[in-house]
């Protein structure tokens, strides 16, 4: 039996303690055996109270930790751990292994998805990126991770790296073209969801296609004639400015091509 | 019954010409009349030798004419149409309804979607945007469009303009993303693959909250150290002035909230 205490009541931690919940009923070879975490407000209502500490002098031993607080609290966190040479893992997609506290076997578990507490998530899809110190303890990680995702991947602190600043292109800054997108909508009256198949259809069509070749509209083709329609429509000057910069380096890309 | 006759062969006549084929075989009153285009290689395979006319002069007599030609093409091809007070509707998201040639009566049927002749689409979830110079017009056109799709919207010239550069937002700018997002992934050789099910949850996210509320990440948090790690981190000075520019956008429209 792996004995797993989390660290953690965020965003993340709140979707890995329901799918550590959730796997232990299936696999109970797995045990989510103690949740520390200041605050219970943001816990699942499933975790039972038992499990839940507010205090790390009642922490027991484990066989795992993992460690789901932010950034910079990863290093006075697991400071804190006393149990010696214990396996703990964080799940950040910026810090490197190293920001865990010395004497502890350090770990990454960093699971590469957009979590909101109030929107659930099919853990079985979401991309887990393992890194670890030891062949054994990436292989501890490993088989953990496979038992509750499809999606593993050994990724080091480098291409963690990458990853991390990749994601916020295509995530973050996604999510806020969506965001101006809607703001033209409001400002004509017309509703955003006319907009949400193309949305959808967009982030499919990378499914298949390289994002090079899945590139469409008026910059693409340099339809100069559009092009200027579109400055000219948009009164806000900074959505003028990011307009014409976007289309500037669409055009950039597509002379590489 | 409705004789339809369709001008055009690129991706929009592509995917167009394939649904009303799909739709005369369950719906007889739509007939696909003939298709007028002067290149036969794009024209889906599906269609009938007999119906594909590449002049003019073969025109027969229809009930609704859809014209799926690029953007400035639209006015000199409806000017070739001899068939006098034909209902003619162009579909493109840019363009005025008074780009279609005077003696005509003149529509707007938009459906607002991405379309690569590559790839398949269903065109019952494509939003068909709507516009006619009369009741009657609009009417006819609204009955087929609700026999092709789900989604089906009234949505004026002023409007479709917004609408056009919202999609250029929330699409072609976003495809962008992606290819940045690519382009990191590759230099640290980190497969484009693991960012897949982010896209699709990002994506999908903004079904149920606003782009507002579903914006996650450094630049929302304002986490300084990261967004200086990343900063650092990207070499390319075009995609480090876009990181910077973009994350100053998210954190003005976080201000407002």
């Amino acid at each position: 039996m792996i004995r797993i205490n989390v660290i953690g009541s965020g965003n993340v931690a709140h979707h890995l303690i329901r799918a550590l919940l959730q796997l232990e009923k299936s696999q109970p070879q797995w045990q989510l055996q103690q949740v520390m975490a200041r605050r219970a407000k943001q816990l699942p209502h499933e975790l039972p109270a038992e499990k839940h500490i507010d205090d790390i002098a009642l922490w027991k031993t484990a066989d795992l930790c993992l460690v789901a607080v932010s950034d910079d609290a990863i290093t006075a966190v697991t400071e804190q751990i006393k149990q010696e040479d214990l396996l703990v893992a964080h799940t950040s997609g910026s810090q490197p292994m190293k920001a865990i506290a010395t004497g502890l076997r350090r770990a990454v578990f960093y699971p590469l998805q957009t979590f909101s507490i109030q929107k659930p998530v099919d853990f079985k899809t979401v991309p887990l990126c393992l890194e670890a110190e030891t062949q054994s303890d990436l292989a501890l990680l490993k088989s953990l991770a496979m038992a509750l995702s499809e999606k593993v991947y050994n990724i080091d602190s480098q291409q963690r790296k990458a990853l991390h600043v990749a994601a916020v292109f295509a995530c973050n800054f996604v999510n806020h073209m969506y965001h101006l997108s809607a703001e033209i909508c409001e400002q004509e009256k017309v509703p955003f969801e006319v907009l949400l198949p193309l949305i959808e259809e967009t982030a499919a069509k990378v499914k298949a296609l390289h994002p090079a070749d899945a590139q469409t509209g008026p910059a693409r083709r340099n339809d100069k004639k559009t092009l200027k329609a579109h400055v000219d429509f948009l009164q806000d000057e900074k959505k003028r400015d990011l307009y014409q910069l976007l289309t500037h380096s669409i055009q950039e890309h597509v002379k590489k091509l």
